[in-house]
Parts: C-alpha cells; structure tokens; sequence
C-alpha cells in the first residue's frame, strides 16, 4: 500500500482545523500512533526529545535528535510540509519548542502518551501555557477508519489468522505455554508482522486469569487453552485475535457447555453491529447472552475495544459508552467466561461497522477448536 | 535466579525513605521499570489504569484493573506488603488513587513514563497536590547495580553474544536488511529473550544513519554493515550490543582506516571506566581519539547509556554529565562514525564499573567481522 493512501499528507491541515475548534493553540505530539498518524513517521521513543510542534497557525516543525535526523528525513514527515529541526546529544531541546511554537500560546494539546518526564518539562518550558490533550482533537479523526485503514487492519486480521490457522503444528499436551508461545511469536513474523506485541497462551487454570501471559506449565491432555495474539504490520496496523483450543482429549462437560454460551454471546455481538447502535448496546447485547446463562459474574470485562495504530483506542465497547457505531469504525469483539483455579475462554475478533452492518477482519471459526 | 535476589522486597522501604528525603508524600507509579524495581510486578501498560501508591506514610496500595487481579497476585508484589485493590471496566479508577493516599497531599512523585493521560486526570483527581518525578526519588537507587542485578545482565550480555556469533548464518550479500534482521529476531528470542527490542541491520549508506532499523535493500558485496540488536530476558534485565560485519568481499580502504580508529576509540573508552571517573570523561576519551583522527563531526551522538530494567537510564556517558562513576553502575560504551550517503560503522558493548576497574558483559571480538 501506498504511504500516502494510508497516511495521506492532507491530515495535518485537518488536525490544525481540529486544533482550532477544540480551543487549542497547539498541538504537541511525541512518538506514538498520533504523530504517526499525522505524518507517517514511525519516531523511536526515548529519552532524547522527538516532538511534532503543530501551532494552529504558522509552520508545523518536527524536533529529532541529531542521530534521527536522517530515518526522519527518510520518513514520510518532510512531504506533509513539516521542518525538520534537530538537537544534539547534551543539549536542551525544550528551548526548541518554545521557538516552534512562535510566540506564547495559551492552551497545548499534549500526545495522550507522552511521557511525564516531557511532559513536566513542557511545563517548565512553557510556564503561560495550560495543558490539555491532543486527543481531544486527534481521537476523533482516529475513531473513523478510512478505506485505506480498514485495508491495513484487513491485511493484519487474515495475517494473525493464518498463524492461528498453524495451531496445530504447535500446542499439544506436554508442551509449556512458553515453548508454545514461542513458536507462535516466530510464525507472527513469518505472517508478515514487523513486532509480536503479545503471545498469551493460558491453559486449564491459567485461563481463568484473562491477562495471564504465558508460563513453564505444561498444557494437560483435554485442558481448554486460550490463545490471543497480535502484532504490527509495516503500515503500523495490528492485529488482535483470540481463540480457544483444547487438544490430547475432549474438554470439560461444563466447560463445553459454557463455551457454547460464550460463542453464542460473540456471534450475537458481532452481529449487533451497524451503524447508530451504541458501542454500550454491543457490550450488552453479547453480556445478556452470558449472565442469561448464569456466567455473568464470570465475564470479567468490557466486549472490546477499538484498534488501529494503537491495539486499544477508541471506541471502547463498554458499558457507559452511548457513543453510536459509525461506518469505519474498528474494534474488537472478544467476550470471555472464566471460572477461577479451573478453567476459562474467549473468543475474539476484530470487526469494523460498515455504511450497514458489520465485517469481521478475522475469519477463522470461533467454535471450540480440537486440535 | 530467585525473584527476591533480584527484586528483595525491603526496595519498598528504601524507596519510602528516600521519599521523605525528597520531600514527597508519595509516589505513584504505573506499568515500567520503577514500579518492577520495587515490587518485582510486571505490569502491562494500558488504558486501564494500573498504579502503585506509595505513600511516605502509611500502607502502600497497589490499584489493578480487576482482569489483572489474578496477574497482581501472582507477581512478587504481595510479598513486598502491597495491598491490592482493583477496579472493574466502565469505572472511575482516579478516586483508589485518593483514596489510597488516606488524605491530602502536598507533593507527588510520578513516574518518569507515566502516560500523560493519566498525568493529567491525576492532576484533576489530586487538585492540591504538585506533581514531580519519582525519578528524582528511584534513579538513585537503580542507577547502582547490585550483584544480582549484575547477574542478570551479565545473563542478558551473554544471550545476545551468541546471537552475534551466529551472524554468519544470516549475513551474505543479496539477501535484504529486512530478510537478515527476521533471522536475527528469531535467534534473539531462541537464545533466552522474552521480547525482541529492536534489530537494526544497516549496510553500506544506511549505516550512516545511527537509528536506522532495516529495509528492503539487499546488502552488497564488501558493504559494511551495521548490526545493533537487544532484547529482554524474563528477569526483566536487557541486552543491547551493536557489531559492524563486512561479507562477501573487503571493505572500502577508508572504511577500514576509520574502523581502526573507532575501535581504538572503543577500546580506550572501556579501558576509561573506573570509580571516580566522570561519565563526560569516558564520553572526551571516545571523542578524542575519533576526533584527533579527522572524524569528529562524524562521531554523531554519545558515548553510552545507562542499561538495566530500562534500555536506556542513567547514567548517560555524555559531554556535560560530571557525575563521577560508581561501582555497579552498568552502561553502553558506544561510539560511531557516520559518513552520510556512504557507510558507518558503531561498537557497542555493555559495561559495569566495579571496585577497581570495568568488567565487560559483551566479549565478542570487536575488530570488523568478515563473513
């Protein structure tokens, strides 16, 4: 894909109108999905100041460390008009945004990740200025996914599928959650994915702690196993999908009955799905399934979030969220039942709301898969 | 190696009294290095607020999203005495944090990376309270090593060496930066790496740019190239060790005549280390001998870095930094010369200053490698 269709160099304008309607003199982003999002450029966070100054008015200028300057200039960044302004190491860079920004402003847009070490800097550095977050302004220009973002996000959905469609080849009874873990975070690269973000492989027990990650236990015979991995593409797209899995025997009487449940509370959800339905009415829909059941004090979480240059944003399907579904936007769906010291499952993919429904970005079947 | 070896539970303790020496009433830490530090709990970094409060008084509170619970109480951290109180989907988390301080605050220290949205809405949840870094507080106490910590990254240096040996496996000419560092990646982790941190592979021009990370040009014949690779162990500590390979015929005259010159530089600078010695001083031997040779101007950054549960910590082994070194400090030595549009080249290996001098944790050769 193109850089420019995904990161189309026209954002910046339209963050600076953002900017100016939210009330914001400036927006100031170090590394992360925002300034990606803005300008292609892929910054290395660290210690060493990388900030995207971006007044209301005036000239939008992108402060790198000396060492960076050229993987900048390489970057997407020079061709959406930002300067490029660099600091060596041992200087004070916080001067330099001060002088970016032209003039005292009143009111900054902070990245919403950006570090606290910056961002008391930033205060120092601006002593007028009252800071608020850029993501007043950017999270509503991420929230809708243009073609060109569904096609990234489509392109790590059928990436992460393929790895978990290789399962077989791997989790087996006898083998630890880390020598299965393992294997899954090389076939995540060999799929096409430039970072494994997270390998969570919980059998028996550890599937009763949703973030468990992995461990040297080895998987028993007939032991249910949840399995939820993702990583980033080179466009800086990810990927996010769970499956359970049971193998060397058949699982649980209750545990497949509960599942049965929990597929249903999943498929409901995702077909809940279109546009003017709340992200809360989604949350509730696949919910009513599971504590009509009997398991509601079991489903320990939201149904899901919204994924894209980041793997949680917004929106997040959640009880107390009313905000409507829109066309583009992209989130997962992954409700989970959990019976602690046992046993646990969940079933995840991620969907994004068309212009009349829904379409799920991960296709593998969400039935209880015997391997 | 036994987590309270590494992670002894009296941190807690020392770091409360080097609070009230600061003149803080409490620190509040997310996910990272600090909060790992005193209580051994990794913690995964969301949108869902995690955060230790500590109080300088008092008992200290560990706040947990509630499908962290399980993840909570199997980390180290209930040995330190934390109390753990979590918090389910859909709620207000900021209100524990209040409430958890058991009254008002003058001075809080947070941590150097916490996310700004959590610094601001801590600043809307604690309106009397100023807000500084618990760095101020916890770089003191993790810039010195202690034996166990040495251990470990000792463990880590040990890992990534044998990575670097393995380089002729994966290094020829015709294959690209991109196919070379997928091999590497995988052999980072196969050589006991819980994550892959980052893989830079730079041949011939692209190894002038210190930070760039690879791409699809295919590495010449006699190119040089630049191979910068790191990752975590699950102990939590890290590896980070750059070497310059040449493969499939000599390298250009010059590239060899400023090759001699940076590893002498290398070389000198390690022989450097020693208590007492200012990190600027080790920084000036580097930089002497790279620029009384005529490539100052191409010796584009500094020395070194700090390195432990953070990849990059103090102490930074910088022009400007008199701090004098002490044993069990640990950091990069690590100068470059950068021709641009032509080659680099870079040595980096991972040090620790002892009683009487330097012990190396990388001891790879670190003369040009050719393959």
């Amino acid at each position: 894909m193109e850089s420019d269709e995904l990161y189309p160099p026209e954002r910046l304008a339209a963050a600076r109108r953002a900017t100016v309607a939210a009330g914001l003199d400036a927006l100031l982003l170090t590394p992360g999905a925002d300034l990606r999002y803005l300008t292609g450029y892929q910054a290395r966070a660290g210690e060493r100041l990388t900030c995207l100054v971006l007044p209301a008015e005036g000239e939008p200028t992108l402060i790198v460390p000396a060492l960076e300057r050229p993987a900048a200039e390489a970057s997407p960044a020079p061709a959406t008009g930002v300067r490029i302004v660099d600091h060596a190491d041992g200087t004070d860079p916080y001067p330099l945004v001060a002088a970016a920004l032209g003039g005292p402003v009143g009111t900054v847009g902070l990245a919403d990740r950006m570090w606290a070490e910056q961002v008391l800097a930033l205060r120092a550095a601006l002593p007028g200025a009252q800071q608020r977050l850029a993501g007043e302004v950017l999270r509503e220009l991420r929230i809708r996914k243009s073609p060109a973002e569904v096609a990234a996000l489509a392109e790590a959905g059928a990436a992460i599928d393929a790895v978990h469609r290789r399962m077989g080849e791997w989790l087996r009874p006898g083998r630890t959650e880390a020598e299965v873990a393992a294997d899954i975070a090389a076939a995540i690269r060999e799929a096409g994915h430039v970072t494994v973000d997270f390998v969570i492989v919980a059998a028996g027990p550890n599937g009763a702690s949703p973030h468990h990650d992995t461990s040297d236990r080895p998987i028993g015979a007939g032991e249910p196993v949840v399995v939820d991995i993702g990583g980033t593409m080179s466009s800086g797209y990810r990927s996010d999908c769970t499956r359970t899995y049971v193998s060397g025997g058949p699982a649980p009487t209750e545990f497949n009955d509960y599942y049965a449940v929990l597929a249903e509370a999943q498929r409901a959800a995702v077909a809940a799905v279109r546009p003017g339905v709340s992200a809360e009415a989604v949350d509730a829909t696949a919910r009513d399934v599971i504590t009509g059941a009997g398991y509601g004090s079991a489903f320990l979480h939201r149904t899901g979030h919204g994924i894209g240059l980041d793997g949680h944003e917004e929106p997040y399907v959640v009880a107390g969220n009313a905000r409507p579904l829109e066309p583009g936007m992209a989130f997962s769906i992954e409700p989970g039942i959990y019976l602690a010291g046992r046993h646990g499952a969940r079933i995840e993919d991620i969907v994004v709301c068309t212009t009349d429904g829904v379409q799920r970005l991960n296709i593998t079947s969400t039935e209880l898969i015997a391997l």
